[in-house]
């Protein structure tokens, strides 16, 4: 069976997608990338999507899955590389793909879960300091 | 047609082979790539084939000719996620590779391509040097 690599480049594991989105190559993906963000502890996921010259429902419904999955594993998702006609065939079909962040390329889109990350800690940051302000 | 997709992540240029390479698409794969080399200017090409279960003697070819069309380009190019069944079908098929940097994974490779930038870097400066060492 064809399976998609997931590849680790520092925080990052990348998904390239170039083969067709069959029920048991999606399957396989979601598995693959679970196992590997729980082994890693990597908090951002790249899904390169700029082979795909058609993104249906099935295949926006994958990619939310993932989505969902790696954001309950602590990791942040986001589709890249999407071509411009992917994306007026999308709204055409009223596919809006919700949940799901996208960025123009794999860089602009490592850029995108850096500044996530980096906002997220300041959050816990601030949360963590406010019980030191309340108590007297 | 199918199509390789060639990902740029800061100075290196990420291609993930999954799909068959038929003539074309290694001919597609050559040209884009060396397109993105002069495009970008990126000194690195990283070539994954983690997903290809058979490495044969015309994907071992297809593997030279990017890595010398890269050279030429002043890019190096590292093959990795070679899996171990196909390290040893390649080897009892004779075929070593040969002139093909090779690297465990991604981040290895890109370590692997690091480093030599640097020593490149060096030897570059040294050679500056010489003139003016040997001139009084």
């Amino acid at each position: 069976m064809e399976r998609v690599p997931v590849l680790k480049i520092g925080d990052i594991l990348l998904v390239s997608i170039q083969i067709d989105m069959e029920d048991q190559v999606a399957l396989q993906l979601q598995e693959d990338l679970a196992e590997r963000i729980v082994a890693s502890g990597c908090h951002g996921v790249i899904i390169d999507i700029s082979a795909l010259d058609i993104v249906d429902s099935f295949v926006g419904r994958t990619l939310a899955t993932i989505a969902s999955i790696s954001r309950v594993l602590d990791a942040e998702t986001v589709v890249v590389g999407m071509r411009p006609a992917v994306a007026i065939t999308l709204v055409e079909l009223g596919l809006s793909l919700p949940g799901i962040r996208t960025a123009l390329n794999v860089e602009l889109g490592m850029e995108l879960l850096a500044r996530e990350r980096a906002e997220d800690d300041e959050d816990r940051d601030d949360d963590a300091d406010e019980p030191a302000v309340t108590t007297p």
